[in-house]
């Protein structure tokens, strides 16, 4: 429906596959039954984005749908209620996720595993997503932003700060263990180290580009390796050694997309130690060369793959923001940019994470 | 020291990397400080006492000592206590495990994890094993058997059921879930089917070679699948489809050693899935070759390495056998025929377990 | 809406306080928004709906309304779907439970808690219940009824199954582990010893008057003790000493409303033994008498409430009784009997479930 | 055995169920198969050395012997081997705990359960404890003491330290979660409110006396309820809608000995929140008058108990302090003291933790 005097502002992907990008001003959504419309003010621009505009994901099951609004990490008020919503009220400050919408029924959904519902929807891909001045979202599966938190910190919390929140909870770890975070000065990376140190109690271990080194430190982290600066056996030495004492890392999280970073995690853990997976490479599939049956067995290794997170482990990630125990830290850029960000995104050039306003 | 009429009968690895084997007879030992001396009645023969021999695992630290005693599934009496033991008393009948002995205060051991305990000592190998009439043993690692288990049927159980009942325990399922065992009619295979089900209450899909298909029936099997029948993409099909309807299977305990067992594990699987790795392929290292870092994350799937057991499952472990609950097949023979044995592992000649007559 | 030809028969509490129950002919309720129209064939009889009826819980929160339909263990078929409802279909069978419904977003929900969402509907007291041949469910909360299950025996899954299987999940125990079950020929209790043996793979001792030794002998309990031939401390010694070799059991769980029961619990356990609570005695608040700080800590011992389950844990249940695993012993009434049920009821004289016929 | 010059001063209970406490010389004792010998230079003194001295607790299984030496927080250096021992070394320094040893083979040993050892030895109970310049320790039970921590402030982290790191694992808790400390000013408390914070991450609500606040506000607990100040239902009311929002605390630790604090504890509970005993009570033994099964039943409480620690919770729970990230509060006296110690402790004038000097 075209609305004389409103606008809706969106960037859509033009041509699936490539970085083509248009700035269109779109119709307004309506809310169906259960759902709500929302007046973005901020959105998230997140690694997987420019996996679905470009398709360079093997794992994605259909051709990224021409003009579709990417984006999944937006904030904003909700103005309009759909049939059979008593909640969230208009007013309400709600984020829109990874996942616009599951069954709640299926049994993954049972299991808390949102990531693996067979009827899921992803924001920016499967339905218009958050680089958008408008978009509709299940209001069961919002996520209310708490009093407190800049809407524009609050937006990478609902992708990038859930994703590594979810996964640090599967490290099988206790506080004052040790934990490697490799990639640690990425979006993900730097919300990694916090989440470890401030709110598990991890003593943490970052790997990455030296010039992530000043941001990683005031994350908390308690020992910054500069892979550029290391061979792979001095890294492993370095770890095992020199700062575990002899016997290797409780557990390491993999949050870069480099099929190298996941050969060398299983070289950094202790007997017993637990590899998390999130960090999706692209291109062609290639086994993590390091993760020999034998060795696995001998060492009584853990293996533990970690998507996303379900909608009680976004409030509780956007909970330590709240307080003040994690901070965001990113580049506001306009909607308009979005173009520019993808290519730096590629080259590797942005540090920590980047929001486009949307006002 | 030899004493006159007295007679210690033992098999020993004459050149270790060859299947040579001398039956000698060797001093009694003597019992050390917090040790008992076992007079052994029986002992399993395990796969990993055939690697230890040809030294076929890479793994293996140092070459197997020239002359070495192997075995370690022993069951015999205490008939001598060393100084400052208290228990178990003369008479008492006890189980000789993989491990002879491990430090009892390291991190590993204070975990439970006495599997990559620093100071273990593995019978057969480090220490003179079970493929002799008399053995000392560690008293409090020991196991005790419980009255009403033979002592032939209690051997196998001290590894081979140890070692399937302590990775059962990983495998993140509840009752009612299904469970994949691959090489199922094997020594630990066989033993796999019954504690998975009869003590789990796990629905068991069971892959072996067709000759082995009546054992595992017994064994409580729901689904058999001879891969000789199957290619892979029927096997995952028949999984995934018909038997689990439509998901894959919550867990895959790969007990074999080959390497091809582990690249079909994952596509057996259920998102959420376990993969437990228990079968130690010989030979070069080979990475599981399905196990895709974007294929791990997307479907959250879980592979845990799980060596033998700890003392408390070595006894829940004999507690199943001695309610009848549990039952290990086995073929009993003379230690002489150690040699002959081996030959037939070799060959993928033995269903179940052998065990030799110590007596 | 009175519809030409239409019935719906029910019962209804027509003096809640009393046993005043009124068979009339209601009119035919309406789906709502995410709501379905179930036409119901069996519903289960619940001391819980006698507690209503009568108002002798202490702890329900407002007074029964006059004329409320009780009931709670519901069984039929979906006849007309409410607005935004694709799933379940019409024709589907569907199970009613303890609560008609849950908000599936507060916190209590996000943690699969449903017992204490705070907009919690409890069937046939906030809402109209299951003793009327027509009633409207949450699409998203009724369970599918699986092939195979009689409609007759799946109603008393629903809540007195469930409630079971949800607090045996709470036991901490493993298999082979002993629970004694206090009440074990009732409802709840003689579904308790059927999963906790057949399911939960634990060793049954059950508690209960002499007339249900043949009821739960069938059941799978491994012995069996008629509470009016032991005095306290017998009870105590028969368990701790002579049936579980000295130490106590692993857990207890109470599914009687005494609070004797409760008192006699904890002098069962063996150290970091649990008591699960279930049945909720009616009357004057007691605590129990043996729950005394110094004991609970010194032994080590957990109390844990459970009430009802949680929509997965209604799946498997169900799940395990289509297996032909549990089996639900019960006795065929008409509605018009309820009256006389209730009376059976207080006096004690029914032995494991009774299900009226809705047709 | 009396050696010339030398001197091994110790506090002995003289009349056991008074205050009546004597400083004598006594011999050196000797380390026997697998013990060692230790020279302490510092000792804790905790509430249930006073309860073994008076004989307060009704739990205690016999008479504390005459001339018993108490204490069992015990700090100092490893000074002679017994036969066997290997580890720890000449000259290392260790701890002695509540327990002197362990079997380390019951079930509840093979459980990590060293609370309920059925071959459990009570340092200053069944054996001499640390009161006295010269004790014998199992070499496998004493605790290394890790380089940073000073003598006497790793002393109290033997009980006070290990009981709350201990207990507060029992939570069932996550990072984020409000807890309750009953008793936050005393020995225990303190370090209860500082692992909560700062190791587990918790919202500390702590309650006490007014005069601890400072302490208390110090050890980093974000909530201070003077309970002089409020009376029963404001305490509640307060806890549940002014400071954690409506529900109440995930979780309350108990570790005063007062049976009131036990009472208003499951008061302060949300649904599914865990009561946490660690406190015991002197004199005659009454029930928690607010368990009553219906309330636990119906809100899924959890009560647990917590007796100090194992070994492996030891050494954790001195890694803390270690780091920094927990620091006892302790006034250092002289042996000579102890009555007058005992005396200060009963009027309940002690803030934080007392140490006796060896030297």
């Amino acid at each position: 429906m075209t609305i004389k005097g409103f606008t809706n502002k969106a960037a859509v992907y033009t041509e699936p596959g490539t970085l083509g990008i248009g700035i269109q001003d779109l119709e307004k959504p309506s809310p169906g039954v259960g759902q709500v419309l929302v007046k973005l003010t901020h959105s998230g621009v997140c690694h997987s984005d420019l996996a679905i505009c470009k398709q360079s994901w093997p794992i994605l099951p259909f051709p990224t749908p021409k003009d579709q609004v990417g984006g999944h990490e937006g904030v904003g008020e909700v103005v309009e209620l759909g049939v059979g919503v008593t909640e969230p009220k208009i007013g309400a400050r709600v984020g829109i996720k990874w996942l616009s919408d599951v069954c709640g029924s299926c049994s993954a959904c049972l299991e808390g595993d949102d990531n693996t519902c067979s009827e899921q929807k992803i924001s920016g891909y499967y339905t218009p997503g958050t680089f958008q001045q408008y978009a509709v979202s299940s209001a069961k599966y919002c996520t209310p932003i708490p009093d407190g938190v800049d809407s524009a910190e609050a937006a990478p919390i609902l992708c990038a700060g859930l994703t590594v929140y979810s996964g640090l909870r599967k490290t099988n770890t206790i506080p004052g263990d040790w934990i490697v975070i490799s990639g640690a000065g990425g979006g993900l990376g730097h919300l990694a180290v916090q989440y470890a140190n401030r709110v598990f109690g991890l003593r943490v271990i970052a790997i990455d580009h030296g010039s992530k080194s000043d941001l990683i430190k005031t994350c908390g982290a308690e020992a910054f390796l500069d892979f550029t600066k290391y061979n792979d056996e001095q890294l492993e030495e370095t770890i095992k050694k020199d700062i575990t004492g002899g016997r290797g890392a409780h557990a390491v999280m993999v949050v870069t997309a480099a099929n190298k970073s996941y050969e060398l995690a299983l070289r950094f853990l202790k007997p017993l130690g637990t590899l998390v997976c999130i960090g999706m490479p692209e291109g062609a599939a290639v086994p993590i060369q390091s993760a020999h049956p034998a060795r696995i067995t001998n060492q009584q290794y853990r293996i533990v793959g970690s998507a996303i997170g379900n909608r009680k482990e976004a409030v509780e990630a956007l909970g330590f923001v709240a307080r003040g125990l994690v901070k965001c830290h990113y580049r506001l850029e306009k909607l308009e940019n979005l173009s520019k960000i993808f290519e730096d995104m590629e080259a590797g050039k942005i540090q920590a994470r980047v929001v486009v306003s949307l006002n």
